[in-house]
């Protein structure tokens, strides 16, 4: 089980009420008003425990976590995330759930903002897990939590070290690869959906990586119109995400 | 003409190389490396003074022009960003260049990394122009400008104050006013296309104000079928300026 910080009144007032499993809540002694007493009120109900600290203890506390330039507004708490399964598991719950289920892989996204920004839009549009390539990716930082929404909570997701034997799995369980690249004719509209699909997001400067590339069934792009000359990775990912769910239930 | 500061030492020799009009170039002493000869070199040719100062003086500059925290890199610099237009002219342009013209309008977005996002987005897809609400919104920041990857040079945009005055108009003009909301069960892919569109995208937490909600013809949701109850406002956009300009090229 995964543990990671969150912080800020609001978000954690948001944790405490949506029954996640927050295990410890941290204060400053300077910590006050309405909001500091809901947070009180809901963690005593859930009887999580509350430790206060002084100022110095508490931004101790900031620095060994790398949250010292974080809006935490005096309160941070540790919070389970659980959603971390191996590549098989994930597959099988995907189309276990889901006659035709989307999964997004992300390789070597570096933006915590991009990868919390994609996995609520996955998660959102109902996609069942997210694979992240391990090497040169953003891990699921605080930041990251953040901008999901909190759909790193709910959306399972798991970190592959090994590419080759990953795209073997995920063919054999039967999956459509599809790839993004601006130097190809075929649409994003043509993408043959009505079967499980794997969608690979690349890399915010250098896109996907050749030899991920190669795997693909399917590479497709956005075609543009301005001359502004790429989209930015988690709006593509959410043109790319919705025209294939929309397609998918179409198809239902 | 409108000038805004760019900063660091990628972006300003993309914009020498790109022919944007740079009208002044600060350095700090210290600045010194490939990149900076370059800087020189370029300038040069342009014949775009650049002025070196001490680290004191420099700290003064970036601190009143609120670039302190940005990754400056010692260098930064003027630009013309000259595009902005009343809205008449704007929207008769449009109308000139394409005979079903897509606008975007952003209603009281705040964050510059969702208006540089969409800015971004909107340019890529072709759309004619940008319709900013003045309260409320966030101005185009050096950072706008840097996350919409130079579209907000390309796209031409108009602030407005009156906003009845300004629904009359875009009326007048045959615009198709389209708006979104979570509340409606018409999906964003029934927008009537084939006619001039105004796309509205609301502020990121309160979506788009009830007065201008009005004005719209049609409403639209983007549906969602994860846990997560609401997608990124540039992300959102996103997904529904490519399907828009996707049924306009079908159309065509």
């Amino acid at each position: 089980m995964k543990e990671l910080y969150i912080y800020g009144r609001k978000p954690i007032i948001a944790a405490l009420r949506s029954g996640a499993t927050i295990s410890k809540i941290y204060l400053t002694f300077g910590a006050k008003g309405e909001e500091i007493d809901l947070i009180y009120t809901l963690a005593k109900r859930e009887k999580i425990p509350i430790t206060q600290y002084d100022n110095n203890k508490f931004q101790n506390l900031l620095r060994n976590n790398h949250l010292e330039n974080q809006n935490h507004q005096g309160v941070i708490a540790l919070k389970q995330i659980g959603q971390s399964l191996p590549l098989f598991q994930l597959l099988d719950e995907a189309l276990i759930n889901d006659k035709s289920p989307l999964i997004v892989m992300l390789d070597e996204i570096q933006d915590p903002h991009n990868l919390g920004s994609i996995a609520r839009t996955a998660e959102a549009a109902g996609a069942r897990g997210l694979i992240i390539t391990d090497t040169d990716s953003s891990p699921i930082t605080p930041t990251a939590f953040k901008v999901s929404a909190g759909a790193l909570e709910f959306i399972p997701y798991t970190i592959i070290k090994n590419i080759g034997q990953a795209f073997r799995t995920i063919k054999e369980k039967g999956f459509w690869i599809v790839a993004t690249d601006t130097n190809t004719q075929i649409e994003y509209t043509e993408i043959l959906s009505n079967k499980p699909i794997l969608l690979i997001i690349g890399n915010e400067g250098k896109g996907i990586r050749p030899h991920i590339k190669k795997m693909a069934d399917q590479i497709v792009r956005i075609p543009l119109y301005g001359k502004t000359e790429s989209l930015n990775a988690s709006v593509a990912a959410g043109i790319i995400i919705f025209e294939i769910v929309k397609q998918n239930k179409k198809n239902i």
